[in-house]
């Protein structure tokens, strides 16, 4: 799609935020989040600097933004990445709020440079016996009781 | 399925978490991360308390294991957790190399108790073009350069 030239310029901002992050020891991505035309957070991938399996761009974008902000909702954010989201992260556009992305490069071009965006896609949309990780379910009634206890509390915050 | 007496154990562990965060302003939910028989991290959701809203109870069970464990890689570890992990909890045990998950209730329980858990996997599992948030692609040259600057980078570290 045609960015108009601000967009563009947050595009460019996550593409090359993903370049610079190669030789400071990150994965190739990166991810910027603007609120009212102005940019709020950046972050690169951080999983093997941080030893941290979640420290996607996005993921790490986000949750500086929702630091900055005070707040989980980015309902008036965008997020702009230098690459499709993958499932983990693009849970976390989902729960954060914010309605638009807008991306480079996308899971296919990741695949190719070894990394797993495109099957964790696949397995996500299996059913939980036909994935490749045991996925096993017991204590139901236990684990039920849960959020009856959260359905009759006078405090709770939905989110 | 039938768990043995410390499966069962670790799986009451994140039932009783997730019950006791309610009344600590938390979500309904909690996670425990075991390796060889020894709990490495426990935590509940803090999506509200701490302004996150990536902080579900599995995703910083994770984030904590792999700190103690100075390793994004967690493929010797099972994840216990109250509730069927949300897409991005999935995500991020993807890609932490977790490869059992034993939880007790589930994403449509979830949803009955108003978590959007459900909805995700659904949107997800459609096309770019047909989510109810914008997916907007463009620069795919300048994104797809990224990759190719990955492919040829002597020092890289893939996870």
């Amino acid at each position: 799609m045609e960015l108009n030239r601000s967009e563009k310029d947050f595009l460019m901002q996550a593409i090359e935020t993903a370049s610079a992050n190669i030789s400071d020891g990150g994965g190739p991505f990166g991810a910027v989040v603007v609120m009212e035309g102005k940019v709020i957070s950046r972050s690169g991938n951080r999983v093997i600097s941080e030893h941290d399996p979640t420290a996607h761009a996005e993921l790490l974008a986000i949750r500086m933004a929702a630091a900055a902000l005070g707040t989980h909702d980015l309902s008036d954010c965008v997020i702009y990445s230098s690459c499709e989201p993958c499932p983990m992260c693009l849970g976390a556009i989902y729960w954060s709020g914010i309605r638009r992305v807008v991306y480079a490069s996308d899971r296919y071009r990741a695949a190719s440079a070894g990394f797993n965006d495109e099957m964790i896609y696949s397995e996500l949309a299996l059913d939980s016996g036909s994935r490749s990780i045991a996925m096993d379910r017991a204590l139901t009634d236990e684990g039920d009781r849960v959020f009856s206890l959260w359905d009759n509390y006078p405090g709770k915050i939905l989110y």
